[in-house]
């Protein structure tokens, strides 16, 4: 946080940030004014059990997981899912803080269920129009330069048109999270290979039992495109493509296809199931919306969103993410009166391209009933648009690239759910 | 990677990353002059076994876990360990790619074990010379405003001065890993209480059985400390002191108390067991070296390193990490000839001041033996010393704070060791 935010909070505040509290925030003020002032030689509670006896021994995991008290925070998956046809796990993003999503909770999306696979019998094919066809063993691939980036992923039907929409942050746009991720540039393995004047197009194949397969421009293969192994400094999980996966960043998360086997270097797209049956959409003049690649910029509040509830008026911070797959988030407008007005929020630095951006709002509650929103801008200058206005262009047919602004509504018991259910 | 590297990568390989590869490299080289060519009509290998049944189905794993064939990728713990005493847990830094350390292996040192805290229960006073002193529950801390920043952290002695060194980068600087933490600052909840005017320190108690108590100059609480509940969007683990740890960016780990209790607005320091007993050096004069508080730049490369082979002449790539308590790294640089010359690495954007910072160098390796090392220069000017350098400053006794360059030895087998164990 810059000084200058800072100095904004405090002014603010007036430094009490937990001063407007009512008794619901315990006797956590305890000074002038209350009989429960804190005695410095004695401290509240008592010493704790835990501090009386050894804890947990090192070694006991010597892979980590969450605390027990936490196991509440899974991935959102729902019990009627339709396993192999449209199985997804939600990442729980009303739980979660920062920009990076752990492993763990990562949104997970397939058409096949998740292949085991043995990294040393895997191999990646890259051929078609490109001089010299090449096929890689996973030990090939970590020989090439590696980079790093932190980027989002996200589902394109993120959430769907159709109803029900769900009552948490999670339910309407869980199929998001972002990490960092390495591995190498497709742009070098593809000119290992030598491309021919004629390659357009490059069909990647998953090596799952759908054999998953899109066709993606070759501007975007020899831009940012990368052959992903690891995720967040650790290896991919089997859910994210282990042990490779292709990651096009702000492209719709079925085209970064995972468990990556063959590369097909085309002139044409393939027309795949997934670029015509799925994955497209019809618009009220009767034309199919099709290779619809980029991811439009939005945001989402996380803090307080739908389930959660306020317990005191007074100071709470209004925070959430704004992410678009055409580059930076420039501003995060927050309307705290149902979009009447609107205000910048503080976007937390670094501002990454085409990753998560933390956004956050100091703001008082009066007690009263309101309905809070954000809405994102990115650098193109393109401003995420309300629900009326999507549906006024993309007709009532539309399922996927849903990026509209999400309001909540915040009742007087403090209670908030979905104001667009 | 920005265009300039790509283009610099593409000179120094001639475009043919795998060229150089001699049979080591399998079939990955399929192009004219070998007899494998493959066939753009068969892949090789044939359909695999995990494409011909459908894969796992979603929802066996709530909150996922790595692949089995990583099983082997887990914190480095010594089976000797002294539980409770000196326990302590090794990030896999040879294995991790980037600069976010995945939770489930961060680095961990315990002091006596790891309690098992219910946040509902957890306390934290603040008292001493305030104006107001203050108990917080948890959701207390959660209602101020939050920050998310990713640094790294390290303990003071990793590794420490005594013999052996250990044979892979996590047996010499595994005690070092890096998060997105997500808090409060410290100094908005010291300005909520009220700091008198000879606060001059603040003394951090921890929840676990040791109590590890450290004092921290006012200086760096008013600056950039925080008190973290999140890292890498979760909740902290319990080995990271679940439910509210002290963050010092920059700052050596012990002092960064974990399940923090008690914060203790003092005008002297307290001299704790852990900064008198422990965490201080004899210095070659007799005097203590106590308070030593940043971890001063460091780098070290984790592939190839210690443990590992190269497995075939021509294109290697150099990479490994470098961070510096004082800010960001300004510069690594890579010896391939024994510390006779250097060349400057890349470093991965964006370079975070108090984070792991990724550098990368191309290389070709001949097939001789050769010593490769690296030395990292923050932006405080700071030049990473030899072993020898700190020994004669330091002196015999020195324990903590060894961030001396640390050389692999190649041999002409492909075998990587340490060349100074």
């Amino acid at each position: 946080m810059s000084s200058t935010t800072n100095d904004n909070l405090a002014r603010a505040s007036r430094r009490r940030f937990l001063q407007g509290s009512t008794a619901a925030v315990g006797g956590a003020v305890l000074g002038a004014g209350t009989s429960a002032a804190a005695d410095a030689d004695n401290l509240p509670p008592n010493i704790p059990e835990w501090m009386k006896a050894p804890g947990e021994p090192m070694g006991s995991q010597p892979y980590g997981t969450p605390s027990p008290f936490g196991k509440n925070v899974v991935k959102n998956i729902s019990p009627n899912l339709k396993q192999y046809i449209s199985a997804s796990g939600r990442t729980p993003l009303q739980e979660l803080d920062g920009i990076i999503t752990p492993n763990g909770l990562f949104y997970e999306r397939h058409h096949g269920g998740v292949p085991t696979i043995d990294p040393a019998q895997h191999r990646l094919m890259l051929h078609g129009l490109v001089e010299r066809p090449l096929v890689f063993t996973m030990d090939d691939l970590r020989r090439f330069p590696s980079e790093s980036h932190i980027y989002f992923l996200e589902c394109s039907g993120n959430p769907v048109y159709t109803k029900p929409y769900g009552k948490t942050a999670s339910d309407l746009v869980g199929l998001l999270s972002c990490a960092e991720w390495t591995g190498v540039s497709l742009k070098l393995v593809l000119q290992e290979a030598g491309l021919k004047p004629e390659a357009k197009w490059v069909v990647a194949e998953g090596a799952d039992a759908a054999a998953l397969t899109r066709s993606i421009p070759i501007e975007k293969c020899l831009d940012d495109a990368m052959l992903v192994y690891s995720q967040n400094g650790e290896r991919l999980r089997p859910q994210q493509g282990y042990p490779v996966r292709l990651l096009l960043p702000g492209f719709e998360g079925n085209m970064n296809v995972k468990w990556l086997r063959r590369l097909h270097v085309t002139a044409e797209p393939i027309y795949s199931r997934e670029e015509t049956s799925k994955y497209t959409d019809l618009m009220p003049d009767g034309s199919a919306r099709e290779f619809s690649f980029y991811m439009e910029a939005k945001s989402i509040i996380t803090r307080p969103s739908g389930g959660q509830r306020l317990t005191t008026k007074g100071f709470q911070e209004i925070t959430g993410i704004a992410w678009s797959g055409h580059g930076k988030i420039a501003r995060v407008e927050v309307s705290v009166d149902g979009g009447k007005s609107w205000q910048d929020a503080q976007l937390q630095e670094p501002v990454l391209t085409r990753a998560l951006t933390r956004f956050r709002l100091p703001w008082r509650w009066d007690g009263q009933p309101a309905v809070i929103q954000s809405r994102a801008i990115d650098e193109t200058g393109y401003v995420q648009p309300t629900l009326a206005e999507l549906l006024a262009v993309r007709g009532e047919n539309h399922f996927y690239h849903n990026n509209a602004i999400w309001p909540w509504r915040i009742a007087a018991d403090g209670e908030v759910t979905n104001a667009q259910a």
